[in-house]
């Protein structure tokens, strides 16, 4: 894994999470980290273009198949940008990474998380991130935020009961892994969601150098 | 896997697999017999436009994320076209399937046949073909014919070393699994090749009809 660390933030529709990764990435260079800061599906070429077919509304995909994709775009995303960012002992900043897979697809798709994390063992080294930012938000709260953004792609077309199915995918995720997941309270103002993950990542930086 | 034929067809470049599809699927609806010619990678719209994806010049791809794209487009051309033509009873007819990949990605690349077929058998129900015709021809006739056909794809642009790899690559397979694959001489004129493949294909008409 090399010696950076390896940070993604997680959470559904309307979480803030780019908005909070920009600011994270922002205070982390104002400690003298190098950092990058990139997202999935996608963080090279390829995977742009790969998110460009995933949610082509009129795609049409099977659960596996879209897997495969969210997979394909996620190896070469790991291979070629993130694992060469970590060896140089960059902090590595991912809006959405495995874990959003393992809910999508894992906990409300047909396929299992186990599924999900096998494919991910059998093709992307088994990297994992040390660790992950839940940004926790009611759906009726989130849902509204990101349909106010305009941009929704085929999931944020989803209702607000398949959000609540979303939270809870992720809540059951962290519960299970409580050492690699931080939970972050997403409903509060922008600057109490930016301080709660900045003590997060400040105990892991400590805990790095160490 | 239903009540129809699966039918695949291997080799290198210029074995003549397109040409010897057309024909075969002629020849079995002239037996009586509904028949769908896919090929892969493609065979649905999305798989044709992962097609692109792999073989655009400029792609650069790794083995792993290479194998999955072919993974994808494969997964969703059996779900959405290969399994419904044969729960119809169909004989379908694929120029390449798995053990394309099994050959280029795992013996003569990065990864192994065991993890090919890993990966297959995690994303694509393990579905296998009843019969694999593998149209075998030496480097040094087949390497000119596919270059005399203009349309050199990434694969294509190798040279006769890599050609006879490929070969030898599909033997291996080939030896490995005697009831499926049955041995073409491809080097033979085109109606040789057509009634060897006729021949294979009429014993698995009455093996099925039995």
């Amino acid at each position: 894994m090399g010696r950076g660390l390896f940070i993604s933030l997680e959470g559904g529709e309307g979480s803030g999470k780019s908005t909070q990764a920009k600011r994270l990435k922002e205070w982390l260079e104002s400690q003298g980290q190098c950092v990058l800061l990139t997202r999935e599906p996608g963080g090279t070429p390829l995977a742009e273009q790969l998110r460009q077919v995933i949610f082509e509304p009129a795609a049409a995909l099977d659960a596996v198949t879209e897997s495969l994709l969210f997979q394909a775009a996620r190896t070469h995303h790991t291979t070629h940008k993130i694992l060469p960012a970590l060896a140089e002992g960059q902090v590595v900043i991912t809006d959405r990474y495995l874990d959003s897979t393992r809910v999508y697809q894992g906990v409300l798709g047909e396929k299992s998380v186990a599924w999900v994390d096998e494919l991910h063992r059998l093709t992307a080294g088994d990297v994992w991130p040390d660790m992950t930012l839940l940004l926790d938000i009611p759906a009726e709260i989130g849902l509204p935020r990101a349909k106010s953004r305009g941009d929704a792609t085929r999931f944020e077309a989803m209702d607000i009961e398949a959000h609540e199915k979303i939270r809870q995918g992720f809540l059951q995720l962290a519960a299970a892994e409580p050492k690699r997941f931080v939970m972050i309270d997403a409903s509060k103002s922008l600057d109490e969601v930016s301080a709660q993950m900045q003590a997060a990542v400040q105990k892991l930086l400590e805990r790095g150098d160490a």
